[in-house]
Protein backbone atom coordinates (compact mmCIF):
# COMPACT_ATOMS: atom_id res chain seq x y z
CA UNK A 1 0.00 0.00 0.00
CA UNK A 2 3.34 2.11 -0.53
CA UNK A 3 2.14 4.16 -3.51
CA UNK A 4 -1.78 4.23 -1.45
CA UNK A 5 -0.42 5.38 1.38
CA UNK A 6 1.65 8.06 -0.73
CA UNK A 7 -1.09 9.13 -2.45
CA UNK A 8 -3.05 9.91 0.07
CA UNK A 9 -0.52 11.57 2.59
CA UNK A 10 0.51 14.20 -0.32
CA UNK A 11 -2.44 14.14 -2.19
CA UNK A 12 -2.78 12.64 -5.35
CA UNK A 13 -1.44 15.04 -8.44
CA UNK A 14 -0.03 14.64 -11.81
CA UNK A 15 3.79 13.38 -12.67
CA UNK A 16 4.77 11.06 -10.12
CA UNK A 17 7.76 10.96 -11.34
CA UNK A 18 8.59 14.77 -10.51
CA UNK A 19 7.90 14.33 -7.08
CA UNK A 20 10.33 11.03 -7.31
CA UNK A 21 13.07 13.19 -8.45
CA UNK A 22 12.31 16.24 -5.52
CA UNK A 23 12.35 12.81 -3.04
CA UNK A 24 16.11 11.61 -4.09
CA UNK A 25 16.96 15.27 -4.31
CA UNK A 26 16.03 15.49 -0.28
CA UNK A 27 17.44 12.31 0.17
CA UNK A 28 21.07 13.19 -1.31
CA UNK A 29 20.82 16.51 0.65
CA UNK A 30 19.77 14.52 4.18
CA UNK A 31 22.55 12.15 3.41
CA UNK A 32 25.13 14.50 2.72
CA UNK A 33 24.27 17.62 4.70
CA UNK A 34 21.81 16.44 7.81
CA UNK A 35 19.04 17.38 8.84
CA UNK A 36 19.58 20.88 9.32
CA UNK A 37 20.65 21.25 5.63
CA UNK A 38 17.43 19.77 4.67
CA UNK A 39 15.99 23.50 3.80
CA UNK A 40 12.90 23.88 1.04
CA UNK A 41 15.40 26.36 -0.48
CA UNK A 42 18.16 23.57 -0.97
CA UNK A 43 15.45 21.04 -1.91
CA UNK A 44 14.06 23.22 -4.99
CA UNK A 45 18.28 24.01 -5.59
CA UNK A 46 19.14 20.89 -5.44
CA UNK A 47 15.89 18.76 -7.91
CA UNK A 48 16.02 22.19 -10.06
CA UNK A 49 12.22 22.59 -9.32
CA UNK A 50 10.36 25.67 -7.78
CA UNK A 51 9.71 26.01 -4.39
CA UNK A 52 5.81 26.47 -5.69
CA UNK A 53 6.15 22.74 -6.97
CA UNK A 54 7.09 21.54 -3.36
CA UNK A 55 4.82 23.02 -1.64
CA UNK A 56 2.00 22.20 -4.19
CA UNK A 57 3.14 18.15 -3.60
CA UNK A 58 4.29 18.67 0.45
CA UNK A 59 2.55 22.13 2.19
CA UNK A 60 5.73 22.23 4.59
CA UNK A 61 8.95 20.24 5.43
CA UNK A 62 7.62 17.78 7.92
CA UNK A 63 5.21 16.56 5.00
CA UNK A 64 8.10 16.32 2.80
CA UNK A 65 10.30 14.23 5.53
CA UNK A 66 7.35 12.02 6.25
CA UNK A 67 7.44 11.13 2.31
CA UNK A 68 10.46 10.56 2.31
CA UNK A 69 10.76 8.27 5.42
CA UNK A 70 7.62 6.50 4.03
CA UNK A 71 9.09 5.91 0.78
CA UNK A 72 12.19 4.53 2.24
CA UNK A 73 10.37 2.47 4.68
CA UNK A 74 8.38 0.54 1.80
CA UNK A 75 4.75 -0.77 2.09
CA UNK A 76 3.10 -0.57 5.20
CA UNK A 77 0.67 -3.08 4.49
CA UNK A 78 -0.11 -4.92 7.73
CA UNK A 79 -0.04 -8.54 7.41
CA UNK A 80 -3.28 -10.73 8.04
CA UNK A 81 -1.80 -14.01 9.51
CA UNK A 82 -5.36 -14.96 11.08
CA UNK A 83 -4.33 -13.80 14.61
CA UNK A 84 -4.33 -10.30 15.71
CA UNK A 85 -1.09 -10.65 17.91
CA UNK A 86 0.38 -12.33 14.44
CA UNK A 87 -0.65 -9.52 12.61
CA UNK A 88 1.08 -7.08 15.05
CA UNK A 89 3.78 -8.77 16.41
CA UNK A 90 4.79 -9.23 12.12
CA UNK A 91 3.93 -5.48 11.72
CA UNK A 92 6.44 -4.56 14.98
CA UNK A 93 9.46 -6.80 13.42
CA UNK A 94 9.39 -5.13 10.55
CA UNK A 95 9.07 -1.31 11.68
CA UNK A 96 11.48 -2.07 14.58
CA UNK A 97 13.96 -3.61 11.94
CA UNK A 98 13.38 -0.23 9.61
CA UNK A 99 13.87 1.90 12.16
CA UNK A 100 16.95 0.18 12.98
CA UNK A 101 18.36 0.19 9.73
CA UNK A 102 17.17 3.50 8.21
CA UNK A 103 19.21 6.08 9.76
CA UNK A 104 17.18 6.83 12.85
CA UNK A 105 14.98 9.54 10.13
CA UNK A 106 11.62 8.62 11.62
CA UNK A 107 12.75 9.53 15.31
CA UNK A 108 14.56 12.81 13.69
CA UNK A 109 11.38 13.59 12.68
CA UNK A 110 9.64 13.25 15.84
CA UNK A 111 12.15 15.41 17.86
CA UNK A 112 11.95 17.79 15.04
CA UNK A 113 8.09 17.60 15.42
CA UNK A 114 9.04 19.22 18.82
CA UNK A 115 9.78 22.31 17.92
CA UNK A 116 8.83 22.83 13.85
CA UNK A 117 5.24 23.31 13.99
CA UNK A 118 4.94 22.25 9.97
CA UNK A 119 6.91 18.81 11.17
CA UNK A 120 4.21 18.75 14.18
CA UNK A 121 1.34 19.15 11.87
CA UNK A 122 2.80 16.57 9.51
CA UNK A 123 3.27 14.11 12.53
CA UNK A 124 0.21 14.79 13.73
CA UNK A 125 -1.70 13.61 10.47
CA UNK A 126 0.53 10.50 10.08
CA UNK A 127 -0.20 9.03 13.11
CA UNK A 128 -3.64 9.70 12.79
CA UNK A 129 -3.06 7.50 9.16
CA UNK A 130 -1.05 5.69 11.29
CA UNK A 131 -3.76 4.59 13.54
CA UNK A 132 -6.49 4.53 11.09
CA UNK A 133 -4.74 1.89 8.41
CA UNK A 134 -5.01 -1.17 11.77
CA UNK A 135 -9.47 -0.54 11.85
CA UNK A 136 -9.39 -2.65 9.17
CA UNK A 137 -7.26 -5.46 10.73
CA UNK A 138 -8.90 -4.85 13.85
CA UNK A 139 -12.30 -4.98 12.47
CA UNK A 140 -11.19 -8.43 10.99
CA UNK A 141 -9.77 -9.87 13.96
CA UNK A 142 -13.21 -8.69 15.89
CA UNK A 143 -15.24 -10.38 12.73
CA UNK A 144 -13.30 -13.93 14.20
CA UNK A 145 -14.45 -13.08 17.59
CA UNK A 146 -10.79 -12.69 18.62
CA UNK A 147 -11.80 -9.18 20.64
CA UNK A 148 -13.67 -8.35 23.77
CA UNK A 149 -17.38 -7.68 23.45
CA UNK A 150 -17.44 -4.11 22.52
CA UNK A 151 -13.88 -3.02 22.31
CA UNK A 152 -13.07 0.66 21.36
CA UNK A 153 -11.05 -0.53 18.47
CA UNK A 154 -10.08 3.13 17.98
CA UNK A 155 -8.20 2.89 21.53
CA UNK A 156 -6.99 -0.32 20.46
CA UNK A 157 -5.19 0.91 17.51
CA UNK A 158 -3.57 3.43 18.94
CA UNK A 159 -2.76 1.75 21.75
CA UNK A 160 -0.53 -0.51 18.98
CA UNK A 161 1.04 2.74 17.25
CA UNK A 162 1.56 4.41 21.05
CA UNK A 163 3.56 1.37 22.17
CA UNK A 164 5.80 1.25 18.67
CA UNK A 165 6.60 4.58 18.75
CA UNK A 166 7.27 4.85 22.73
CA UNK A 167 9.97 1.92 22.13
CA UNK A 168 11.29 4.03 19.43
CA UNK A 169 11.73 7.09 21.52
CA UNK A 170 13.40 4.82 24.16
CA UNK A 171 15.16 2.90 22.47
CA UNK A 172 14.18 -0.22 23.09
CA UNK A 173 13.96 -1.70 19.20
CA UNK A 174 15.62 -4.75 20.13
CA UNK A 175 13.21 -6.20 22.24
CA UNK A 176 10.95 -8.78 21.07
CA UNK A 177 8.39 -8.28 18.86
CA UNK A 178 6.22 -10.95 19.81
CA UNK A 179 6.24 -10.25 23.04
CA UNK A 180 5.09 -6.63 22.91
CA UNK A 181 2.70 -7.00 20.64
CA UNK A 182 1.19 -10.07 23.34
CA UNK A 183 1.48 -7.59 26.15
CA UNK A 184 -0.43 -5.08 24.24
CA UNK A 185 -2.88 -7.12 22.54
CA UNK A 186 -3.53 -9.38 25.20
CA UNK A 187 -6.03 -7.65 27.45
CA UNK A 188 -8.10 -6.84 24.59
CA UNK A 189 -8.34 -11.05 23.34
CA UNK A 190 -11.54 -12.60 24.61
CA UNK A 191 -9.64 -15.93 25.12
CA UNK A 192 -7.97 -14.24 28.26
CA UNK A 193 -10.86 -13.04 29.78
CA UNK B 1 8.06 12.66 46.67
CA UNK B 2 9.62 15.21 44.68
CA UNK B 3 12.58 15.09 46.77
CA UNK B 4 12.26 11.05 46.70
CA UNK B 5 12.43 10.73 43.25
CA UNK B 6 15.20 13.61 42.93
CA UNK B 7 17.01 10.85 45.49
CA UNK B 8 16.75 7.83 43.67
CA UNK B 9 17.13 9.35 40.07
CA UNK B 10 20.52 11.81 40.90
CA UNK B 11 22.15 9.24 43.43
CA UNK B 12 21.48 10.53 47.32
CA UNK B 13 24.54 12.76 48.10
CA UNK B 14 25.58 15.16 50.45
CA UNK B 15 24.66 19.07 49.72
CA UNK B 16 21.86 18.98 48.69
CA UNK B 17 22.26 22.89 48.53
CA UNK B 18 24.57 22.87 46.12
CA UNK B 19 22.92 20.96 43.48
CA UNK B 20 20.15 23.54 44.05
CA UNK B 21 22.48 25.86 43.02
CA UNK B 22 23.59 24.12 40.00
CA UNK B 23 20.45 23.62 39.12
CA UNK B 24 19.26 27.19 39.40
CA UNK B 25 21.97 27.79 37.06
CA UNK B 26 21.22 25.38 34.66
CA UNK B 27 17.62 26.91 34.29
CA UNK B 28 18.99 30.26 33.73
CA UNK B 29 20.65 29.59 31.55
CA UNK B 30 18.08 27.24 29.29
CA UNK B 31 15.68 30.48 29.67
CA UNK B 32 18.57 32.47 28.12
CA UNK B 33 20.17 30.45 25.17
CA UNK B 34 18.05 28.06 25.27
CA UNK B 35 18.97 23.91 24.87
CA UNK B 36 22.05 24.56 22.89
CA UNK B 37 23.68 26.57 25.40
CA UNK B 38 23.06 24.38 28.33
CA UNK B 39 26.73 23.02 27.87
CA UNK B 40 28.85 20.94 31.01
CA UNK B 41 31.00 24.00 30.67
CA UNK B 42 28.53 26.34 30.74
CA UNK B 43 26.68 25.17 33.91
CA UNK B 44 29.72 25.17 36.02
CA UNK B 45 30.65 28.27 34.80
CA UNK B 46 27.54 29.91 35.91
CA UNK B 47 27.29 27.85 39.17
CA UNK B 48 31.07 28.55 39.59
CA UNK B 49 30.90 24.31 40.49
CA UNK B 50 34.02 22.47 38.93
CA UNK B 51 32.79 20.08 35.98
CA UNK B 52 34.06 17.36 38.31
CA UNK B 53 30.88 18.44 40.83
CA UNK B 54 28.02 18.44 38.33
CA UNK B 55 29.49 14.79 36.49
CA UNK B 56 28.96 13.58 40.64
CA UNK B 57 25.40 14.61 41.00
CA UNK B 58 24.65 13.83 37.02
CA UNK B 59 26.69 11.70 34.86
CA UNK B 60 25.44 13.25 31.81
CA UNK B 61 23.81 16.22 30.61
CA UNK B 62 20.51 14.14 30.15
CA UNK B 63 20.47 12.89 33.37
CA UNK B 64 21.30 16.99 34.68
CA UNK B 65 18.19 17.95 31.98
CA UNK B 66 15.87 15.51 33.50
CA UNK B 67 16.71 16.88 37.21
CA UNK B 68 15.68 20.48 36.06
CA UNK B 69 12.57 18.71 34.78
CA UNK B 70 12.01 16.40 37.58
CA UNK B 71 12.18 19.57 40.18
CA UNK B 72 10.15 22.19 37.78
CA UNK B 73 7.13 19.59 37.69
CA UNK B 74 7.03 18.94 41.62
CA UNK B 75 5.66 16.24 43.22
CA UNK B 76 4.35 12.99 41.08
CA UNK B 77 2.94 10.87 43.41
CA UNK B 78 -0.48 9.05 42.07
CA UNK B 79 -2.92 9.79 43.92
CA UNK B 80 -5.14 7.02 46.04
CA UNK B 81 -8.72 8.05 44.79
CA UNK B 82 -9.92 4.74 45.54
CA UNK B 83 -10.61 3.99 41.42
CA UNK B 84 -7.66 2.95 39.27
CA UNK B 85 -9.19 5.32 36.31
CA UNK B 86 -9.38 8.28 38.56
CA UNK B 87 -6.06 7.85 39.76
CA UNK B 88 -4.73 7.36 36.13
CA UNK B 89 -6.64 10.69 34.78
CA UNK B 90 -5.64 13.04 37.61
CA UNK B 91 -1.94 12.03 36.35
CA UNK B 92 -2.76 12.70 33.21
CA UNK B 93 -4.67 15.87 34.07
CA UNK B 94 -1.74 17.34 36.21
CA UNK B 95 0.72 16.02 33.62
CA UNK B 96 -0.76 17.54 30.60
CA UNK B 97 -1.05 20.71 32.46
CA UNK B 98 3.31 20.69 33.69
CA UNK B 99 3.81 19.18 29.74
CA UNK B 100 1.88 22.92 28.78
CA UNK B 101 2.94 25.38 31.20
CA UNK B 102 6.98 24.72 31.71
CA UNK B 103 8.05 25.71 28.26
CA UNK B 104 7.86 21.93 26.31
CA UNK B 105 10.98 20.90 28.67
CA UNK B 106 10.27 17.20 28.66
CA UNK B 107 9.22 17.15 24.74
CA UNK B 108 12.59 19.06 23.92
CA UNK B 109 14.23 16.45 26.34
CA UNK B 110 12.71 13.28 24.40
CA UNK B 111 13.86 15.52 20.77
CA UNK B 112 17.12 15.59 22.30
CA UNK B 113 17.33 11.88 22.95
CA UNK B 114 17.04 11.27 19.47
CA UNK B 115 20.27 12.01 19.17
CA UNK B 116 21.95 12.30 21.89
CA UNK B 117 23.39 9.08 23.43
CA UNK B 118 23.97 10.83 27.39
CA UNK B 119 20.18 12.28 27.05
CA UNK B 120 18.60 8.93 25.48
CA UNK B 121 20.70 7.27 28.73
CA UNK B 122 18.87 9.27 31.03
CA UNK B 123 15.52 9.56 29.27
CA UNK B 124 15.45 5.49 29.52
CA UNK B 125 16.22 5.48 33.56
CA UNK B 126 13.45 8.15 33.57
CA UNK B 127 11.04 5.54 31.53
CA UNK B 128 12.07 2.93 34.14
CA UNK B 129 11.19 4.96 37.25
CA UNK B 130 7.92 6.42 35.77
CA UNK B 131 6.95 2.51 35.15
CA UNK B 132 8.02 1.54 38.48
CA UNK B 133 6.03 4.28 40.06
CA UNK B 134 2.93 2.80 39.08
CA UNK B 135 3.19 -0.49 40.11
CA UNK B 136 2.15 0.10 43.73
CA UNK B 137 -1.02 1.86 42.01
CA UNK B 138 -2.04 -0.77 40.18
CA UNK B 139 -1.54 -3.26 43.45
CA UNK B 140 -3.48 -1.41 45.04
CA UNK B 141 -6.30 -1.45 42.37
CA UNK B 142 -6.01 -5.19 42.30
CA UNK B 143 -5.88 -6.14 46.09
CA UNK B 144 -9.41 -4.31 45.05
CA UNK B 145 -10.51 -6.64 42.45
CA UNK B 146 -10.78 -3.90 40.06
CA UNK B 147 -8.22 -5.75 37.52
CA UNK B 148 -8.93 -8.87 35.29
CA UNK B 149 -6.81 -11.80 36.86
CA UNK B 150 -3.70 -12.70 36.20
CA UNK B 151 -3.10 -8.90 34.62
CA UNK B 152 0.42 -7.96 33.77
CA UNK B 153 1.09 -4.76 36.34
CA UNK B 154 4.18 -3.83 34.21
CA UNK B 155 2.61 -3.69 30.70
CA UNK B 156 -0.07 -1.88 32.33
CA UNK B 157 1.87 0.73 33.85
CA UNK B 158 3.96 0.81 30.97
CA UNK B 159 1.12 1.77 28.71
CA UNK B 160 -0.05 4.47 31.20
CA UNK B 161 3.22 5.77 30.48
CA UNK B 162 3.17 5.31 26.77
CA UNK B 163 -0.06 6.78 25.95
CA UNK B 164 0.94 10.09 28.13
CA UNK B 165 4.46 10.13 26.29
CA UNK B 166 2.36 9.55 22.58
CA UNK B 167 0.16 12.38 23.49
CA UNK B 168 2.86 14.70 23.97
CA UNK B 169 4.40 13.87 20.85
CA UNK B 170 1.77 14.25 18.89
CA UNK B 171 0.59 17.34 20.62
CA UNK B 172 -3.01 16.35 22.06
CA UNK B 173 -2.45 17.70 25.26
CA UNK B 174 -5.40 19.58 25.44
CA UNK B 175 -7.19 15.80 25.20
CA UNK B 176 -9.26 14.84 28.03
CA UNK B 177 -7.20 13.14 30.79
CA UNK B 178 -10.58 11.56 32.05
CA UNK B 179 -11.18 9.76 28.98
CA UNK B 180 -8.18 8.67 27.45
CA UNK B 181 -7.81 7.25 30.94
CA UNK B 182 -11.00 5.20 30.48
CA UNK B 183 -9.32 4.30 27.04
CA UNK B 184 -5.79 2.88 28.57
CA UNK B 185 -7.42 0.86 31.62
CA UNK B 186 -10.38 0.16 30.25
CA UNK B 187 -10.21 -3.26 28.51
CA UNK B 188 -7.82 -4.17 31.79
CA UNK B 189 -10.78 -3.70 34.28
CA UNK B 190 -12.91 -6.62 35.74
CA UNK B 191 -16.25 -4.92 35.51
CA UNK B 192 -15.77 -4.67 31.71
CA UNK B 193 -15.47 -8.37 31.01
Amino acid sequence: MSSEVSRRSIGARPNPDAADAILDAAASLLQRKGLRGLTTDAIAREARASKTTLYRWWPNRGALLLALYVRRKGSSVHEDTGSLIQDVARTYERVFRTWQNEGQLFSLIIAEAQHDDGVAEALVAFRKERVDDWLPVLRRAEERSELVDGADLEALAESIVAHAWFYLITRRLGSDPAILAARVIGPWLRKNR
